[in-house]
């Protein structure tokens, strides 16, 4: 067993979107479980979007990660260390273990026991993770997409995104993907199947989205808001369903960026548009994962993830995700 | 029986709010009814905010009115001459009869035989009629307020307004609405039964707002969008409700105006916001007048008119009400 423990800490609060430099990484001794307690030693720690709120000070879904404390992450690794005969070493777990090498937890401070050994360890932070399992609730709970609708997803070829575009598929939609970049574009088209895809750097968005959306928009799954979702909410059909799922394209709430106001197009075309925050729904978690590792099995569900090697690696990974350079789930392998 | 059929004619198609100008009165022939045709003398004109949308060249939830034709109105009056058995002289009818003394319609042109002839003929209009619908269904099948939430109105002492209010506190709701000027102020108070009440253009609603609603606002029925929505929507409460009944603080949506994105707001606070038109929804009507009906004649239901004597009111009617200078619902007397 390796000596020292690599942390990931958060050194100071971002206005914004947390940079390298809210970082820095110290190493402390492994820390010894107690009577209870188990000691994990990740392999792999995940980078998401919503961990730009996990920082803020602002007022949101959970409480601030605290300054000097490990960044609040989730991951995946294996029981090394067991002071609990539920829990037997060599156990493959995932739960918010935090940015670093090591974590000693209580039984309650693991997510879950990862029963999918058949399927990578990787996948527990990603497709059968959170990512999974928002895009499953938000597509189907929220969206509630009939076979034979439009779905447009923004960051349609993100962990999330390219869930709900094949979920949507796998329903009979018709699924239309707004990415960043021409290499995701053709991700989105040759690996998540979507109907067509749209470069949000290019030129003349809105024009395309209409000549991708002929027959207009019915649900609208948004992970960037902004004025992509401009361009969407202006092209939804009557009874059309819009899903905040996350806001990634505008880098700062305080003050408030401005925009086209929504109202006229929620009244006349009789829409909804909804936020969620997977962690309400702690109970959904299961079935949802049942769906996606059984399509997992099945081959009808692709997943893409971009490995970075090292915990150094950590304190810029957020800051790049919001850059948009990550090329489908971010994962930092520190095995 | 008077020999003129004196019709508010749309003269042209207003941009934004039709004011006087956009209309015109002739005075032609009363028309005969055919066989099965029926002749209705209007007694009460409506006016509505909606008005505005029907005269409207903007894709809408409804045929714009033609130029030169009648103006689209509620109406309510009663049989003078039939040509249809089941629709006897003298029987007391609504619906969309246009702004004119005379309309001869088949029967499926009636929206209703009024039966509540206990209470006064206008209500059919106004409380009875899609104001009340209006109300009801907002904020029951959308709103779905719980005793004990804070519901947020605003035109707080407008037709609908005033009547979503009182529903809320009926269902054991703190209601809070904000309105123009003292004397709705203190009509939300004093009639309408309103907790609170605010003048939005005091100075520092956000501010009194926030008193008003120290615990936050878990459902608002929103008539006006704009910054009266701004200052609300900074207020919602996890599981917020939204619902979008009317934009009557927007003169003009092309081009659409700017404000404040929503998307963070419904995303932290788990919120939803929902636009209806009650037109969607005609099964509902019966039910929801019973109700309505039922509430009027226990008390428990104030209703407000505004009566403008002759139908060379009319033209100005619409502009009127946008200058907010109405005090409750808006009618025209013809009879």
């Amino acid at each position: 067993m390796k000596p020292i423990n690599r942390q990931v800490l958060l050194a100071s609060r971002p206005d914004g979107i947390p940079q390298a430099e809210h970082f820095l990484i110290a190493e402390t001794p492994v820390p010894q479980p107690r009577a209870g307690q188990v000691l994990i030693r990740n392999e792999w720690l995940s980078v998401e979007p919503a961990m730009r709120g996990w920082v803020s000070a602002v007022a949101n879904y959970s409480e601030p990660v605290a300054i000097d404390a490990v960044m609040r992450s989730f991951a995946a690794g294996r029981i090394v260390q067991s002071e609990h005969p539920d829990w037997p070493v060599g156990t493959p777990v995932t739960g918010l273990f935090g940015w670093q090498d090591y974590a000693v937890v209580d039984p309650s401070g693991i997510q879950r026991r990862i029963e999918e050994t058949d399927l990578p360890l990787s996948t527990a932070l990603g497709v059968l993770g959170i990512n999974g399992v928002t895009a499953h609730y938000g597509l189907l709970q929220l969206g509630q997409p009939k076979a034979g609708e439009t779905v447009v997803v923004s960051t349609a070829a993100g962990s999330v995104g390219s869930c709900v575009g094949q979920i949507a598929k796998l329903k009979g939609c018709r699924t239309v993907g707004i990415t960043g970049g021409e290499t995701k574009r053709q991700l989105c088209l040759d690996r998540f199947g979507y109907d067509d895809a749209l470069d949000y750097k290019a030129p003349a968005l809105a024009q395309r989205l209409e000549n991708a959306c002929a027959g207009g928009v019915d649900v609208y799954y948004d992970n960037t808001a902004g004025e992509i979702s401009d361009a969407v909410m202006a092209r939804l059909n009557v009874g059309a369903r819009v899903v905040i799922c996350g806001t990634a394209s505008v880098s700062n709430w305080t003050p408030s960026p401005q925009g086209p106001r929504v109202e006229r197009h929620l009244l006349v075309k009789r829409a909804r548009m909804q936020g969620f925050v997977i962690f309400d729904h702690p109970d959904y978690y299961a079935g949802a994962r049942a769906d996606l590792a059984g399509w997992l099995r099945e081959g009808r569900l692709e997943y893409v993830e971009e490995v970075l090697e090292g915990i150094e690696r950590a304190p810029d990974a957020i800051a790049g995700l919001y850059r948009g350079e990550n090329l489908g789930k971010r994962l930092i392998s520190i095995a």
